[in-house]
């Protein structure tokens, strides 16, 4: 990795620039994970000297395992190679001399760049659009020095403003040069996820409807939507987290193994299992929304600032899924996403069917209906995989147990360091790897399964299932569980 | 259990007695497992007190997690109820005399009576005769009083002797009193086994031929013969680990599952597989006899005191046994078990096929050949179960690695006290659960393997292959081990 290379925020100033991207970046330069001659450049509207976003980025520069000597003299290289440029971001003018201005900083030829476009969805088109007349963002992929477009969350609030931000987006580049993040792609567990089922001979066998009983993806955070209420508002939990996140991870779980690790036949494993998969009927859905609760800060979703009173918004989703395929007919995949729930948790349950009943009831310490066996993989926050299985309580008597063959990364990988998610993925972007960016088709058809839903909610306003702060959640999802033959207590349901 | 129970040991000055059948009696007793009109009775040749017999028990209990005052009560209370009684094993009238003299103790009615046969081979068939036509042991087991006899290995040195032991216990009492003893069948581990393949889901689809590549039974000692020279000459490693405690340990591994979960269904599974496998032919069993090693103390073997100069007897032996069955056809099972080797291991390790080739060789950080899924299943001396698995290793670019998933009983169970395996198979004699005893057809079967092999090392003359003292075995048995296609580095074998 010769060819000088420059990384672009632009959006620079905002929350994701300061606490996720320019830290991570940190990270991959100070461990050497970046070509020598790179630089990193902040785009936004503010005024800034380079000496003030430099001072701006400072405090979020973190080393973990370096030294403190080595901590201070990588994050003061890394800060001399940061850049600041104010652009108007709809403006072709600005775009068009802050390119000058880089390619000098660069040293007069063009360097490969990286484009990360950290900016609200609302100035998502015209930025996008004077990058690319100003020539500041050429379209195109195969040869060196490239530009390649980083794009985050949110893509469009359903399937037809989805389709017109992908319109923008073909409109000027092409898609091989097109990455799509969902960074919950790059944690660590979730990149496990076709490691543990493909590169293990005893986990595919298992995988389909004779042996697994149902699938739980959860996701759950304390907090609830204070600071980011006005953004919060206009998507809802099932937008933030279900439609990408969760959506994501189902197909690492449900798919078919991919013809060939590459990214384009793991996409097309991927985007073919979402198809198999119809759309979310409101039956199957519920949607809560947290009231006041008893723990401090917990405040009700309407008295947050930033939302109207009367917000019919989710806080909370939980839907079932069928997989229509041989593998999955059948088997019920129950998604749960909430704020304000009693645990921060992203985990996913994979739930196996009873046992032969040769043991006698009797003998067994399960809770009833239990069969036992259950792969845990958790994805944040402590990583951990874990295979429950049913064994003999020590003792001179035959008492059986649910106990864990276990793997917690915090132990096992003691003093190894576990890289964000975006540190994984900005380097996927400079390698040109796009295994775990998204397609376009995989983004439309996951909205294909939420749009339906997503309208009906809105337009007949139906008021989420309220549930108190700092909860399980609303109680309507043990009936949807039940419905699917999915017992209480267990898919990381709380009892 | 409000019956009174008298627990006798017919050959009670032995090591046997003093070191593992009244110290697991104690630990019963301390516990409360036992009926609260319990006597433990000692008999022997030897003239002793009772207070001589007591103070000679008295060092080898221990208590564990009892608290030090409640320990000493109950080794008080124990030891009260120690009796001791001389007995010359071939006389009819002693034994007459000892049963008059029990009876009184009992309060005037028999009690019922477990009787445990502890005495060196050819004394055998005296005492049993002796202790049948004097009254001390009557047949049969349906009512109460009843007797019920335990008898340990050996069980003779070969399938004709096993049936001339065989007729004098058919002579003297019925199947259904007689529990023949293997104490690996009552370790913590070993009891687990039926437990993790038939009350698990999981395990079963994969327990065959389409998914496992090999099992490795093995058995490591770091000690020599030393104490037990005279006795381990006459009977080698053959007969005195692998007849036995490796073939029951195999059997349960390789068994279908029993049809019910009662002492003669899983007996009749168990000798089903073993009725499966061939006689061990000379070509596929390496022998090895320890020479001296470099650390202290490993004499030769052939220099410990007992043992003839030129003696051909093996400290080690390696087998590949095979299973003609739908499940296990083409599925080598090494069985391995050595005297004097560089570490104490007792362990099960089930080794999965190969996964399928999606991730490419060259990310994989896998010893060569290795399929990366194994099923370790360890008896002694740190219990253990773990499922190794290939991950993703921490860090921003693809790795893989072998990692597991394990449950170890010291850390799970921690304060959790795992009992000796003589407490639960006396335990199970006392409840009359013939589960965990071998059936003669059993120890039939197991010497119709062997015993071809036996006589043919034995008439020849074969002088086994000599390994140092503290190594890891001969290294014929990576020879053996290659040629049914199972590589080094794995199975536990020592690279």
């Amino acid at each position: 990795m010769s060819t000088p290379l420059t990384i672009l925020v632009v959006g620079a100033t905002g929350d994701l620039a300061r606490r996720k991207l320019f830290p991570a970046l940190f990270a991959c330069y100070a461990r050497g994970h970046l070509p020598t001659d790179v630089r990193f450049v902040g785009v936004a509207r503010t005024s800034l000297t380079d000496t003030a976003f430099r001072s701006k980025l400072a405090d979020g520069l973190k080393c973990e395992e370096l030294e403190n000597g080595a901590c201070s003299l990588a994050a003061g290289e890394f800060l001399r190679r940061c850049h600041y440029r104010r652009c108007e971001y709809d403006s072709i003018g600005d775009f068009g001399a802050a390119d000058a201005w880089l390619t000098a900083l660069e040293g007069g030829a063009r360097a490969n760049r990286v484009i990360y476009l950290a900016v609200p969805p609302f100035v998502f088109g015209p930025a996008a659009q004077a990058m690319s007349r100003s020539g500041f963002l050429p379209r195109g992929c195969t040869t060196e020095p490239w530009t390649r477009l980083v794009v985050e969350k949110p893509f469009g609030r359903d399937r037809s403003s989805y389709d017109a931000l992908q319109c923008v987006l073909t409109d000027i580049c092409d898609e091989c040069q097109t990455f799509r993040i969902d960074h919950y792609l790059g944690k660590e567990v979730v990149q496990n996820l076709l490691v543990l089922r493909f590169a293990n001979a005893i986990f595919e066998p298992l995988w389909c409807r004779k042996h697994i009983h149902h699938v739980h993806i959860t996701w759950g955070e304390t907090q609830g939507v204070a600071g980011r209420a006005g953004y919060f508002d206009q998507y809802g939990i099932i937008r933030d987290v279900m439609q990408n996140h969760l959506m994501q991870i189902l197909s690492l779980v449900a798919m078919e193994p991919p013809v060939r690790l590459e990214a384009d036949a793991i996409r097309d494993a991927k985007v073919a299992v979402l198809r198999q998969i119809q759309a979310l009927a409101r039956n199957d859905l519920v949607v809560g929304q947290y009231t006041a609760g008893s723990t401090s800060g917990g405040r009700g979703y309407c008295a947050e600032e930033g939302v109207p009173p009367d917000s019919c918004t989710p806080t909370y989703a939980a839907a079932v899924f069928l997989v229509d395929s041989p593998r999955w007919q059948g088997v019920p995949f129950l998604v749960s996403a909430g704020k304000g729930l009693q645990c921060n948790q992203t985990e996913v349950r994979i739930h196996f069917r009873d046992a032969i009943s040769l043991f006698d009831a009797a003998l067994a310490d399960l809770p009833c209906g239990t069969s036992g066996n259950e792969l845990l993989i958790r994805v944040q926050p402590d990583e951990k995989l874990a295979l429950q299985i049913v064994s003999k309580m020590p003792g001179v008597r035959m008492m059986l147990g649910v106990t864990e063959l276990d793997l917690s990364y915090r132990e096992k990988y003691a003093g190894v360091r576990i890289a964000d998610a975006y540190e994984s993925l900005l380097l996927d972007v400079v390698r040109g790897d796009r295994s775990l960016f998204m397609r376009s088709d995989e983004l439309e058809t996951a909205w294909d399964l939420f749009t339906p839903v997503l309208q009906q909610l809105e337009q007949q306003k139906i008021h989420p299932e309220p549930y108190t702060f700092g909860s399980s959640g609303p109680a309507a999802v043990h009936e949807l569980a039940a419905r699917f033959g999915i017992p209480d207590g267990q898919g990381g349901l709380a009892g």
